[in-house]
């Protein structure tokens, strides 16, 4: 049988689980699970790269140095970029750990390997002007200032509980990494671009300088499944398939959309941002750059049948 | 030109001055710097794995988490192998980062990646019975005692300034991604098996299970370097050449020491546990392994010239 290419988009809701405590022992638990699912789409013959968020993850790693901090001036908060490769380690161990487990218990032998990923962003991507991504702890009005003053920290009020550090999410534009990935695809399962890829930018001589900004973890995906052209996009989330009007009374599940209709709904405001839009967005760049391809939307549990046409929501060309 | 193949093993000295800030930012310099070098290797046809330690960084990160936790409960102290993976995200970033760069500096354009790296020892290491590693915060005697009935930790009083956790140092026996490693190894310069690798155990049915322990990083090198089979395993450390009666009037340094001196200077003790002599461990080990390859421990500014006969301590067979 001929293997299909899929670059996962594993969501938040994959990792943790809302109401359970944010220990790395609790997201053990919930990463088993979630590579089952993803180990038996391995055992049907899909070949995959992953990519993960990281919003709760690198937050908590955010807050939790900053906690310290205020404890003990001499333990410091590390740049945004570090805390996010701190996050690649963290869930990606987690993730390759248990994905060898669960693929040889269905009595394969695939390497599973996490890859360090920087992604390149336009140091004048317009999200700059306007950054949207809220992370780590809330402070008062004057610690606020002063975190401008002496790190450069954009904070703003954050409806009435305080204040918050924000960060700008510029569209991802390169895969540092992308020979390596490329090279391994083929016989291996590359967990890549994790929390959208630690964000880098490219100053004038061509080396590379981490910034404070979060690339969203879809749009990664998207470019990575561009990159080495697979077969599938398949964005994991906590629906089975995309819906509009969505929590009104006319609700529809969609189970197949043309880019077509999918770019007149997001004209709509059928989807929310920072949630829906930009899985949605992904799906469309996706197979408008290869309109022979499909992207796909469902949740982690009807993967599976989604890939062989029963279940999610399709996005092709027509 | 023949390209020669090198394991190089980093030091603690490669990535942080002693008496500068413990901050991300000040260890990028260091890094920089340490990457300058190492480019310099790769520019006189050198190919190269590198393994890098991560002591301080883990035991921060560890610390960072204790001090947080103490303030704020609900911020928990994550397990000591997910410490290690944060630790290889953080510290490989940095070394990928600044190695791409270092090197596309000097006009060549070779992939630079991390690789998380899990290292399988064995449960039932002698190492285990005596805990000799510690990591973290100093705790007082009630705090310690809580911690080994909460989290059973081993707490052991360190030199009355506390009491401190310990834990073992297993001998790695197995790199879990070694395939992918070896895949890579041709094109690409591979940082893997940082901290020695994060220590995971097999369990009966196959499964990998981390647990809480410090892998010596000259020793995991060791293994990486009988695994790709280079042909020097180069350990970096803070002196130019390995000496003999250390520090006392008859101080000698050794250009060129055969495997049997070497056990011999181990048997008299004139290397220190947890510093010279895990390196020299690791460096009879390889050539025992390999008779007609060479082991050199050096500092990293002589690393060119040792690999080129003129400096260094060179370990042979014979």
């Amino acid at each position: 049988m001929d293997c299909k290419k899929v670059v996962i988009a594993l969501g938040g809701n994959a990792l943790q689980e809302p109401g359970t405590p944010p220990t790395a022992e609790a997201q053990f638990e919930v990463v088993r699970r979630t590579c089952e699912h993803i180990a038996e789409l391995n055992y049907h013959d899909y070949e995959m790269a992953i990519v993960h968020g990281n919003g709760p993850q690198v937050g908590r790693i955010v807050l939790s140095q900053e906690v310290a901090n205020q404890a003990d001036a001499e333990l410091p908060v590390m740049p945004f970029d570090v805390c996010g490769s701190m996050s690649q380690g963290y869930i990606g161990y987690q993730i390759q750990q248990c994905l060898r487990d669960a693929i040889r218990y269905r009595n394969r032998d695939i390497p599973v390997v996490t890859i360090l990923t920087q992604v390149v962003v336009d140091k004048n991507d317009p999200a700059f002007r306007n950054p949207t991504k809220p992370i780590g702890a809330f402070f008062t009005r004057d610690e606020a200032e002063i975190l401008t003053l002496e790190k450069g920290y954009l904070m703003k009020e954050d409806a009435g509980r305080g204040w918050r550090r924000y960060v700008a999410s510029p569209e991802p534009l390169r895969i540092t990494e992308i020979d390596s990935i490329r090279q391994l695809w083929d016989t291996t399962i590359v967990i890549a671009g994790g929390g959208g890829g630690i964000p880098v930018i490219e100053n004038m001589d061509g080396s590379l300088s981490g910034i404070p900004a979060v690339i969203d973890k879809d749009m990664t995906a998207e470019l990575l499944a561009e990159d080495i052209r697979t077969d599938y996009l398949l964005i994991l989330t906590g629906v089975e398939r995309v819906c509009v009007n969505w929590g009104k009374p006319n609700q529809k599940e969609l189970a197949h959309i043309t880019v077509r209709d999918a770019v007149k709904y997001v004209e709509e405001g059928h989807f929310a941002p920072g949630s829906m839009l930009p899985k949605v967005m992904a799906a469309i760049k996706f197979v408008r750059r290869f309109p022979d391809k499909k992207a796909i939307i469902t949740s982690l549990d009807k993967a599976l049948d989604a890939l062989k046409g029963n279940s999610g929501t399709v996005f092709t060309m027509s």
